[in-house]
């Protein structure tokens, strides 16, 4: 157990992208190649030997896309998550004291930048990018690879914060080993990140009580077409043992391709045409989610432009047999939606019919995102050039 | 915990059908829809939080499809038990005393009214109509909706009898709090319903005990096409944790799934053509099957018109490491398949070659039960004319 | 439990295949057609009631498939598993004594004879042919009928050895209650096939120890086509509850199915094409992989014939959360795959770049199994003519 101490964190720089980047390796393994394995043995260069990088490989299924073949927005959130969950729950426990798992907090914005198809290959890879006392930042990338033509391109970045759990006590949480910075402006700007995303989870913290949809009354009259109402949906899902693979706890993955499954479908009653998720608003994972919890998820339009929907998507947990213990607001987030012909190019989006004062509030609201993620795009577009 | 039982239970009208019905909620969640909600908090209506309606949506993946697009009745069966186990489950707990679960004892009769396709999304409500001292009745709507085209039809309706069982003791059934009826005819009818169906249980409780057909030997020549022996087949499946989420037993679901699924081999192996299931004659639940059982399911023709074949289903379980406790009976029922040509109409059905007496009486018993229930449906129509 | 000892084994004849061979059946289960089942009655013709034989029929999914419709063949190792698994499991709890859990630990060399597509039914047969004091041999036979054609064809055969492992101790191995024999030359045959495989274990666990392959690092140029660094591929999988049915150990089939998943990647990587699994060489299960460990799969391509590739897997496992316990070598095995074309005829395969002594070496003793099997195969079809 000692020796685990002296584990040094490592410097991670993300891998650069190649014209043709094979990324299937894993650097948390033992590196020398030809002579014999031995358990336990320390590398000489530290570096090797610690698990703050991971990249996997999945094919993508028929169940895993729509139905003219596009692969689901919330199956690369799961992929992400996954690798996240791993390489984090893996670093944490490098150090001495209880057990832990890393339980995610909080994925920051992220953008599906092109869509992968079905029998393509998902690159997954997965790093420790900054670690706090009690946290630590994931950054994972998403390459998809057309296997027969050889093609690769980018499919999704993503930055996850996670939390280390002690096994023991779940709400206790654990301290996260440092890791090794390249240079000090890499752990500056890491620690930018951090204290922004602190502030922001604090803030949307107020915002999370925010009630329900009003269930619509089944004797009222049908919702007018192109209305909030019209193509606002909710699902349910049991939570079983699939879902906690290593916790009792909801993977957050899980949470997050429900909540883009139910967003999907509001998008697809709103415009009748195929629809992909174009980018996911920073998530905040409030309260866990345990294992036999029934969880419902709603959807509902909250502003479209030309080209885009944005839908803000609601998670309630409640246990089934003791539901008078309260139903509470686990997740929320908004998600964006575009519709596209039959060659994949965007197409316009019905206009939103709004009905009443707080739907034409959550109409601003989105709008206000919606400009300032465009001047955003803008200016991130110009610092690039 | 006082607060529960002073829940009043509700009156549910079943929701109407509209022509662009819009059936996406949830009436047991809370409905301030402006003010921030309150953890525990009763509502004024009491109505309003009874847990006696709830409805889901799911889209249909190519998984839950034969070959040519066609969602398998099996899957549709999935979904309405998950849907009826929910809500009464639920219900049940709104009780004082132990947490209990509730576990499927009968579905009614139920027809397949119009094929489901992959992407289409299903609409599932679920509504307590019944409670007698320790049994609920359920009646759950499956809409299937193109979100392509808008357009949406009613796939099925079923009714499901469920027991709550003590969440400590599996074997002790709790009371089933009441419900409040719009009107005495309603609950007067209710009562007829439960009456019948209990009537009708402890009725095939008789029949329960038949024997397994007998296993073909290796060594005989192979069957002619077109008798049972030839498309009776058998499968085997594990019982596995995602097969019992809420309980150590596997969900009415799991097992109605195997049974459509065990069925469509026998009729498509008969028919040598696309397949459906047209209907489902009442099934009746009769012992619970574990976690880590083998479940073995066996389906054969029992009688074959014009246009529908009937196959018999057998499930027996026993438990793979202590098999000397035997095998035994715990479901059995008759499925109806058709056959479809490529534009989705009916095609004749090649008749049944009977072999021997024993199949000749199960013929009839089938010829039976199809005349019955041909005249039923005609009274129907008048009726409703 | 007394009764159980009585319970003679007895002598298994293959079934015979025939042209339109019914298969759908179940030895184990009681045979007396038309009279009511008691339970634990045991069978006059003790060899009817044994569990030494079984078969199990399912249909293939689209998620079961790569692009073009082929079955993978990972699904069909699954199957073969849980076939050979329920077999053996439930013929060693018919002792006296702790229950038990029959564990993979060898399945021998098999070929994929021919190929398996979407919506075909596959009809697995497994029956144990030998039992040695500890470990059993069981032949499963896998065959795929189009059931709108009714035409059957051979897909795989397979011979697998299980132990009996206490399910009160996971290290204490049982016994296994013999069989009888149809003659002593099929009891002799048997013998020299328990030898044979002992002798090649022994033999493979002195190498069961070497490396993974060197990660690549992220900072090198990107690899030549057609080195086996290009199409190296490494997947990460999370052992979940759905891995583990019966055990808190992943099931032998699983490993098989990942292993052949990542072997696929490689294959399809090398040729842009679509590939199928051709054969899988003798497989050694060293070490049990449990429940929330990681498993890291790794596939690399070590030799290369005009028309097939072979393609090296190290199955490696360690828990997420003790990662400082170490890494170890769970499996490993030679997969070989072929490239085909659109009407499913072999192409020819791309010649690999062999860089460095190691990957030399690697790429003779693959050519030395590649002209043995060549070999084996000619003198097969001598014997048989």
């Amino acid at each position: 157990m000692a020796e685990d101490s002296d584990r040094a964190a490592e410097s991670c720089q993300p891998p650069k992208r190649h014209k043709s980047y094979v990324c299937l390796y894993f650097r948390g393994c033992k590196s020398e190649s030809d002579s014999t394995t031995r358990r336990g043995k320390t590398s000489e260069n530290a570096s090797e030997t610690t698990g703050s990088f991971m990249e996997n490989v999945k094919i993508m299924r028929p169940d895993d896309a729509n139905i003219v073949g596009n692969v689901h927005g919330g199956i690369i959130l799961k992929l992400i998550e996954e690798a996240g969950c791993i390489v984090s729950t893996r670093h944490c426990n490098t150090q001495n004291g209880d057990r832990c798992l890393a339980v995610l907090v909080r994925v920051e914005k992220t953008e599906f930048l092109s869509p992968v198809f079905i029998g393509e290959v998902a690159h997954v890879t997965a790093e420790i990018t900054y670690t706090s006392k009690h946290s630590l930042e994931v950054q994972v990338k998403v390459m998809a690879e057309n296997i027969l033509t050889g093609a690769k391109k980018l499919a999704n970045k993503a930055a996850l914060w996670y939390v280390p759990c002690s096994l023991q006590n779940v709400d206790k949480i654990m301290e996260v080993p440092p890791i090794k910075y390249a240079n000090e402006d890499q752990e500056e700007e890491g620690k930018k990140r951090y204290e922004a995303q602190k502030m922001e989870r604090l803030d949307t913290k107020a915002r999370i009580e925010e009630a329900v949809p009003p269930p619509p009354n089944p004797e009222d009259p049908p919702k007018e077409q192109c209305t909030v109402g019209f193509s606002q949906s909710t699902l349910i899902h049991l939570v079983g043992p699939s879902d906690c693979i290593l916790h009792q706890y909801v993977h957050g993955g899980v949470t997050m391709k429900l909540m883009d499954e139910v967003a999907g479908i509001v998008a697809a009653r709103h415009c009748n045409t195929n629809v992909v998720t174009a980018s996911v608003d920073a998530i905040n994972f409030h309260r866990k989610i345990k294992k036999g919890c029934v969880v419902t998820v709603t959807g509902r339009l909250t502003f479209v432009s030309n080209k885009s929907m944005e839908i803000e998507v609601l998670v309630d947990a409640s246990s089934l047999t003791e539901e008078e213990k309260g139903k509470y607001r686990a997740v929320s987030a908004f998600f964006t939606f575009i519709s596209l012909d039959k060659f994949n190019k965007p197409l316009p989006v019905p206009p939103l019919k709004i009905e009443g004062e707080e739907e034409q509030r959550r109409f601003e609201e989105g709008k206000a995102r919606y400009l300032q993620n465009k001047a955003k795009r803008l200016t991130d577009k110009e610092r690039q050039q």
